[in-house]
């Protein structure tokens, strides 16, 4: 048998043209979004004060599987897709494993990050629906860079909202964004109702995404020509983000190769939905059994200690509410965790397949320990990961680990969603052994509980 | 025809592998390195203090044509090479320019440049030596990174000098470099005879490429085990770069291309070497006639204002003298430099082939034109290029729009080195107005040329 390359990358004419929609291979739905003044299913055309239109139909679109991608998205993608799909030998070799480690490398575009897919599919509706402008939040700043840069493509104002801990911490992520013509604003500020609000009621807070999320919306609904774009959580995002996954599986397909575990890092859930989307259309469907894992920072637990609930995206309460697993809006996690997976909630679509068991397991890693796996994989792969890809490395260095004891030769692909290139402050702080480990308390993610909101007749 | 794609990345299996080493087919050598105690022409064996034996070897052959790749130094390659050849569609329609514009991406590799091509090399062949540690110095940071990275990988210590004024206006270069397991020293130090000297002549020095290197040659020559290496200028470099322009060329041929217009930005000239090599091949031979162009900072203007005689590669006068354009090893940027490029001489095979006319146009630009380009390219392209790199794309544009003009539909390529990812502090000064320019006065350049040596017999 000929050696497996180091890289596959599709040819462009393989690149896919559908973004595939999980949702119309689950028997079981995610529970209908809320408006949250009325708190009945809301319907499409409540969400066009809020999104544009394309996107909002896509936001609720149950049955449709395929989505052709439109022409105009075609052509950025083609400027940074198909992304590689790596086999990590070094680090196998290092580890002295039975097991195949792949990883999907999203990285190679400036943005540095996967978000660039979801971005450039946003900035195209909007600007053929002819809106002159968009809102959005980023917390480590990987969102915004993506969505400054396909704003800058088609033309379109950016305001972002970055909380502020990210802000302060990271100013060459606001020079990026201001790089490609974006205004970036910490949150919260004094330049929205949301934002003087909270800044009366705690004024030394850090700020949080669910804050800058309650800014940018307020924003778009109140600026005309203007709406909010989100970069996860959301259904359209994870069907933008399905072709992650799609070129993964078309390429793993060209070398005989079935994945046994898949493996993602999970903040809003972005990525790992993107990743193992047409793998778990084959579990959906029974035509194979990967095992999902999802990885989320031990200080922000959202699937592994969490609760399934019906909750605002926001901490303004004034966004849809969605059924998810979440640690509820008011949760902030501890200024000392360094990378982004700090939303308090999880994708409504993972967190239906993960109560339903087709997600198989979440885990939660301390920052320390990811560290260790960055560090060890930007010595051997030459790729210095985000430290949110970190997660998944550690979990794929674990599952390795576990074969070499075990003697199994699996198949373990995992997502590596971006570089590290704007978190060295962070690596500093690991190198210089100031990095410190936070783990909510019990106490800690009541005060999260208690913020859930009370939904008569569902939620009591 | 069916459409050029975006991108045209080699399979594993076509990468090249061996280096091509121009001198072989220069009719005309360049003039012989002098041992710096007796000015005579240096032999091989007299450089083994200072490099490690390999690689002395390959600098000083000027016969052999072809030089195998070890397969160690192929495996690291594997994990980021073949590099992407990109065809600048969106870049071309925004300059409604005839011309074809092609980049050959260097940057997607943690240390995010063209170096890592030269640093593995040279790592591994220290191993092979049974060395254990190196010395270098670094710039901009770039090669600092990659010899790091290299180092890493094969299990070999490394001391990196790096100019003060990067050490303090980049203190996440360190940190990348840090990460790698790099001890990293800011130049000039208290911790070498040649700082010492320098740091009591001039003790605000901002520090220097020359002095960097004065001080790294002193650290491995006074250690056991330990030899130095340098990521630029040598012919050494050229060789290993050489399979940017192997890859690039083979990758034109499959398109069916071959460029008018090769254009690389040039700084001691490591990557003009390396992309131009197999074309300037077909030049030597008769074959074809591609017009080339380096570029240089015009605060830093080597082959555009230098003079073409015999200097120290380094202000501490240790190292060999070469003969090549050259601002005297005196001569220090000013301050407000922003990227690399600022080293005082020039490859000797470069300097040769342009002092001979091969080299067909050298070109000095100021910065602040440098980054109208890197920002224009950034937001067409998606990728954010470091600052040498935009040197190149600031030449390109120029040659587009000539070809606007006049209604040629040349073929131009260029050289993307790397990544501005750790250049952000550049990018913000550029983007709040604060950048200046500097060129250097006629005086400037004369207390550069007052440091060139007098060589009884050959350069009074």
């Amino acid at each position: 048998m000929t050696k497996i390359p180091h890289r596959i990358i599709l040819a462009e004419e393989q690149m896919p043209k559908q973004w595939y929609n999980l949702r119309a291979d689950m028997k079981s739905q995610p529970d209908p979004l809320l408006n949250p003044a009325t708190f009945q299913p809301i319907r499409t055309a409540e969400l066009y004060p809020i999104f544009c239109e394309k996107l909002a139909e896509q936001e609720m679109d149950c049955t449709t599987a395929y989505f052709d991608i439109p022409e105009p998205i075609q052509e950025v993608y083609r400027a940074y897709r198909p992304s590689p799909l790596c086999r990590a030998y070094a680090l196998e070799k290092h580890l002295k494993t039975p097991a195949k480690i792949y990883f999907k490398f999203e990285g190679g575009n400036t943005s540095g990050s996967h978000k660039l897919n979801s971005a450039v599919a946003q900035a195209y509706y909007a600007k053929e629906q002819g809106l002159t402008a968009l809102t959005t939040e980023t917390g480590a700043g990987q969102w915004g860079t993506a969505l400054a840069e396909a704003c800058a493509y088609f033309g379109i104002h950016l305001d972002v909202f970055m909380v502020k801990s990210s802000y302060s911490q990271k100013p060459y992520r606001k020079t990026i964004m201001q790089t490609f013509g974006a205004t970036v604003t910490a949150s919260p500020s004094d330049t929205t109702k949301a934002g003087r609000t909270i800044l009366s009621e705690k004024p030394d807070t850090t700020g949080s995404l669910g804050c800058a999320i309650s800014e940018a919306v307020e924003r778009a609904v109140s600026t005309p020509g203007c709406r909010y774009v989100l970069g996860s959580v959301l259904n359209q995002v994870l069907l933008h983000q399905s072709i992650i996954g799609l070129e993964c599986k078309k390429a793993m397909e060209l070398l005989g190769e079935y994945p046994d575990i898949v493996i993602g890092c999970a903040g809003g859930g972005s990525n790992l939905g993107g990743l193992i989307a047409p793998f778990m259309q084959d579990k959906l469907l029974g035509r194979a059994n990967p095992y999902f894992i999802a990885v989320e920072p031990a200080s922000c637990p959202s699937l592994t200690r969490g609760r399934y609930a019906y909750d605002f995206c926001d901490t303004g309460k004034v966004t849809p509410l969605a059924r998810m697993y979440t640690l509820g809006s008011g949760f902030i996690p501890s200024p000392n965790h360094a990378g982004g997976l700090r939303y308090h909630g999880m994708s409504p679509i993972l967190s239906k397949l993960y109560h339903d068991g087709y997600l198989d397991e979440a885990r939660a890693e301390e920052q320390s320990k990811v560290f260790d796996a960055a560090i060890l994989f930007a010595k051997l792969e030459t790729i210095l990961p985000a430290p949110e890809s970190a997660h998944a490395i550690r979990c794929a260095i674990d599952e390795a680990i576990k074969c070499k004891e075990t003697g199994e030769a699996k198949t373990i692909l995992f997502g590596l969603t971006g570089t590290g290139y704007f978190d060295m402050a962070a690596y500093a702080s690991y190198l210089e052994g100031k990095m410190t480990d936070s783990i909510p308390s019990d106490q800690d993610l009541q005060a999260g509980f208690d913020s859930l909101p009370k939904i008569p007749g569902i939620q009591e």
